[in-house]
């Protein structure tokens, strides 16, 4: 049988405080609504051992999300902090207004306060206000874009954001980012576990590229992905608009290629998906301009999907400098694609007319989709759950439709990409009609 | 350890042709794309086994869908029929694109049919046309509402239907329906062993209540409930817009809620869920009717979301018709609530001004959402992979987001609920703050 | 020439206060931007006489809106009062947001109350709260569906409504609502006179029904027929997936078939659109159910869209209740034609299956559309200019583009109806190819 | 009274063949519904004469647009082309299905070409076929974004496209376009005219910037500011989501700022709107950037939209080339902002996160709204009205809500803007809340 690796998470202390849950319930169903942290989910879930080897290697098995019985804090006595970090993505102030819900009217706690501004808001130099946190306050926010708190790239000194919990009394902190914000909570954990405070970090990965490992699906994904369809439909309207048009779309993706792939199959009339993954050439008689002009030839028209981070073997200079995330600033793949059709089109004199469109921020700040929400519900809710018990240094996650929790330095290891053998690539495969390769 | 089931697929023969999948790849992913039909994955994940006998008792194990090396049908002497039959369903259109875009573009099929108006256009006394199908002729399809090929209501003898395959010469039937469907199918395949036909049926389940076992989720049973979203939010405006206004909505969900739980989450502003899985009285001090008085009282207005399912028990002659497809005919909850909430108003002499809508079809007959069209594309090129390697009697399914082949007797036997205990009922109750039970 | 019947408003009293307004704006453009009360704009806009005589008759002359130099009340001491009344609309809450704008942001006028649930909200006998406006107040109001001060159908008794402006100090009392609520307006605006009090009294027509005489269309009445064709689009859905499919939508109109027209132009696979300038007869050669009959023979499948005022002649007891807005009570022309249908077809045994669409209430309560907002913004400017005034007994309106005060007694004179003869009516006769009467 | 200039359109010779729409119709309207060329509508609908003077100077009167009782082309021998020239406006193909149901359908014409690719498709020398077009044809394209026909910039050589109408036997020309498209139609109707032709030009003028004089709104420009409230939606919560955000989004608008105006009224959060027709400064104490970060210091966000052509003067270089159309390449004005605005905040040494947003074609492709579409088929049926009575050299527009006939050399002889001193920019102003000037 595979190896399997108890993925415990860390807890802060015995719980002994009974969850005031089952009051909102029937009197029959407590027994069965609580979860227990021995209950494990194993995160391969072929039968025969020897597929197991074969397919999953050494196995991870995640603790089960959902209420406890008992409670690590007391939830009069709780006073909660909720900071969301790194780019905007569909679905945030949900995550904030479902973690309000739960805390105030399941759990009775009655002291929530949302740091501005990311990680800023923790470190005393910036100077930004905290605002209080209650059902009213976050009355209305379902569905709409953005962060209600504000947001920062890069993470503070542990030390500055420690202090600033330990003066507040914050006993939870409640993480929504991506997974340089992890490290960052980690590095925040770290301190706190020096100081021996008692101080939980849970977190809400977040990421609109939907690269996160033992998450099945990031919230504001299939919201990024389902606008991205409606750029990639105007950009076949203009490329059928013009002799020989060419709709070019660069889509978010920094090192995978998840939205592309997605947007292109669910739209049905992209010709080429380029990703991080895939490198590819230009030149030559298997290179991607001679496909597109074979395409053109055929067709007169063509539409072509960009991941942001593809490609960036072909750039100059790529790869050197990087953001206040610590993400390497990528070049614009978008333009360089778009000029260098241009010019091998001159080339062989033949006319294309290229519409390049970069919809960047119209993909990630838009209004989540109700299945969106559900699901963000769902991930604060565990969020909550955990947090109460105690749970520290974790992130909620979901994995084979179940909700669970995953330690934070796993979750960080690295990072989910499309598997190029994979199914998900044989069907952009299929849909596009490219080549497997451009060489 | 629980007791495992493998629930292995009827083959028609053994598999020998080789699968032309590979020649659109690069060849070194030949080896890793192919799925084995010694593949099976455990529906039950958990780790320890006293969990899997508490939790999942006996636990059914799916072969994995996928392609695979050898075919028990060669491509280009297979001839494929497509039916869709019973209600319509958001993402039709697009299972039968995809169907046709795997047979054709990917495994060189070049003979599909498509019958009429469901299972009457298998049975000659119909004289429905049939079409013919090619990736032409499903173009534009993407995302459209309703189903090309037409659709109806119930089954026909199986004679007849095996009949007109075997006088076509048809090789593989897919079979897009609902578990009444499924049951035809059953049926059809029963007389197509008796005559020791080589025909395979593979179905694609569809039923928007969402309410098929071992199917994690329904095709157009996430746009289904977006729409409701909409629908919800014009009750809530009408609820606002008068003086103690009721916005009463009825959905669909003849016997499971979902619909109206996953819309009333994501809405957030639904006082009252009623399904059929939770029976309700209607006096009473701890009854609905009080209950909305109180929330009137405090409120001035309500949101009321009752699957058309739910309450049959109060109505008079409940349960005795059935339709063409098999269903009980229900009697309408939603107009009988309407007027015992105005007349239980009216009695106690306080003003209420009811909205009552019934969406019907507006929420199945809508565009699919694309991510509901990813999902299409994947059943359909399962069911293919299935189809051309001789599996019958099958559907194919997604457990734990791995897609599955389930034996169409075990999707059949028993329906998919909202569980009172468990986590989904626990959100809804936590939205909405109504009673546990309404007694 | 044509009669010229100059409609001029009537003024509380003579203006002598400056306009705040050019204090927001460059110097140079204070002199242009002014209205003056001789501005008129003739109605008729043919050019040669004979044209005017024959083709407006006699014509009526509305005063430009805008605002004005000199202002009848001080913004300062000036205390306003906001209703709506009557059904929902689209847009309601752009009006009351953009008042509420116009009369702080511009004029600074700093006291501002909304009463709720229509005219119910200025009767003591009902003891509804008044709501404090500003700014803040109507933040994210925009765009948001039904009215946030809650409506109600009927009128008061004016003395007692007046009596409540008089017991707040009311200056201007803006009027939303339609032409029922307009003649609850002129009753006010008639005791006020009778008291000689200085209020003014100035409307803002809504009508879904797009049928307000001298106003060019009604806000919210294109987001009504935009949503309708979403609705016609599932119909259309519904009836090609069945055999012989009849798709029956109910839309509004109650004396005017504005909605059903534009949609089904805007739609065009509608086949019979049904409306109540035009009777018809169900039965006979020349009768509707003939119609269908031929159409279903021929193309199996038929979308209709029927005004709920339609076919009030067919109805047994049409026509004798009223509702509380003076209304009267229509019968249920949909369910009626859905019966008549199925036993029409079942007699003469041949299959059909009728999907009836009853949206009501969901396309009257859904957000407005950008350019319905645009509109709303409008008239509640011009509301503003004229009631800053002292103009009274007037609403605002707009013809042929222009933003005009038009008196209330010239608004509710009659409705407006689609032309049998005129370009919408044979337009849809086009787009439909139905036959141009049913006799 | 004001100096009134009959603006009568040319006619390719006497109209002496009846007309078939009245076999269509009920024979009462006969009389009716057809429209004289005498019938003449005044621009100017103001009353007295001295404001007609004041307020519209000297008078155009159009011809009223609509059927004729007498035709020029006999339909059953007519054969007519349509072309789409210049960039992708939403409606375009909702105008060529139009046309070609009203001459199909309506006037029984069975000989419809489309050209392909704008003028290109005129022009021997680019080999373009050309496209059949009937009823079947251009089904389903009803609200789809782009046109079906293609579309190029810049004319071609009016004696190659008179040869072609030449060789082709063409009747009448449809052509859709904008005013550099009208000029080269005005072109080729001079080519006819020297030979003597008896070929109909009509234009159905298409501007997304809706900046064609006499067209009271051009078609998709409602559609296109729509999409913008949403892309502003979108640098809104961007704006919201960092300190100190600005959310900058560069919009249509080459000469003209309807699409920034009409998108900011509607969107209702924007602070700052820059149009082409307001020249503005940046630096200075009332320049553009100091009142930036005021409002920055005051609410730590900001949105403003800017118009493509908006600050020119600014930009070095601006003004020099020219596009195929003919129209002047404007210098990027949003990324010349966003670079400024960065650097004026380094050096004042404030923390600001500009999000920089153009959306260029997403706007322009999009599916028309059903409003929209409305009036594309008016603009259509009215052209093919006219084009049918041998009209010819005029584009249909729409006067104060009245559909019209304009000579092309009227409306392509200036074009429409911004009134800096009428209400759409003082209501910009009073929404945005900026100052008047930046100067």
């Amino acid at each position: 049988m595979s190896k399997k690796i108890e993925l415990k998470i860390k807890r802060l202390g015995k719980c002994s405080i009974p969850s005031p849950i089952p009051n909102h319930l029937p009197p029959e169903t407590k027994e069965e609504m609580f979860v227990d942290d021995e209950d494990l989910i194993c995160t391969c879930h072929f039968s025969r051992i020897d597929q197991q080897e074969k397919l999953c290697g050494s196995v991870p098995e995640f603790e089960v999300a959902g209420p406890r019985e008992l409670l690590y804090f007391d939830p009069s006595k709780t006073r909660c902090g909720i900071v969301t970090c790194g780019g905007l993505c569909p679905g945030i102030n949900d995550v904030i207004r479902a973690l309000v819900h739960e805390l105030w009217l399941v759990y009775g706690v009655r002291r929530i306060h949302g740091f501005r501004y990311g990680f800023q808001g923790l470190a005393a130099k910036y100077g930004h206000d905290v605002v209080d946190l209650d059902p009213d306050a976050v009355d209305g926010l379902e569905g709409r874009g953005g962060t209600v708190l504000g947001s920062s790239r890069g993470n503070q000194d542990p030390i500055d954001m420690v202090d600033c919990l330990e003066r507040m009394a914050i006993n939870i902190l409640f993480v929504i980012g991506g997974d340089g914000t992890m490290r960052g909570a980690q590095a925040m954990a770290a301190e706190i576990d020096k100081r021996d405070l008692k101080i939980s970090v849970v977190g809400i990965p977040k990421t609109i590229d939907n690269d996160i490992m033992y998450l099945d699906e990031s919230f504001g994904f299939p919201t990024a992905y389902s606008i991205a369809v409606g750029i990639l439909n105007a950009a076949h309207a203009e490329s059928k608009g013009a002799p020989n048009g060419v709709g070019l779309v660069k889509l978010m993706g920094r090192e995978s290629g998840f939205i592309a792939c997605h947007a292109a199959i669910a739209m049905s009339d992209v010709n080429f998906v380029l990703i991080p993954e895939l490198p590819f050439k230009l030149d030559g008689p298997e290179g991607f301009l001679e496909a597109l002009k074979v395409r053109l030839q055929k067709r007169h028209h063509a539409v072509i999907a960009v991941a942001e981070g593809a490609g960036q073997e072909l750039l100059d200079g790529s790869g050197k400098d990087r953001d206040p995330s610590g993400n390497i600033v990528l070049k614009d793949i978008g333009t360089f694609l778009r000029d260098r059709i241009k010019e091998y089109f001159k080339k062989i004199n033949m006319e294309v007319n290229v519409r390049y469109i970069d919809p960047s921020y119209t993909i990630r700040s838009v209004p989540s989709s109700p299945q969106d929400r559900v699901y963000c519900i769902r991930l604060a809710q565990s969020a909550v759950h955990a947090a109460m018990a105690g749970k520290t240094e974790m992130l909620v996650g979901r994995w084979h439709g179940q909700m669970v929790h995953v330690p934070m330095s796993v979750a960080t290891s690295q990072r989910k990409k499309v598997e190029i053998h994979g199914e998900l690539w044989r069907t952009v495969l299929e849909s596009t009609g490219q080549p497997p390769v451009f060489k």
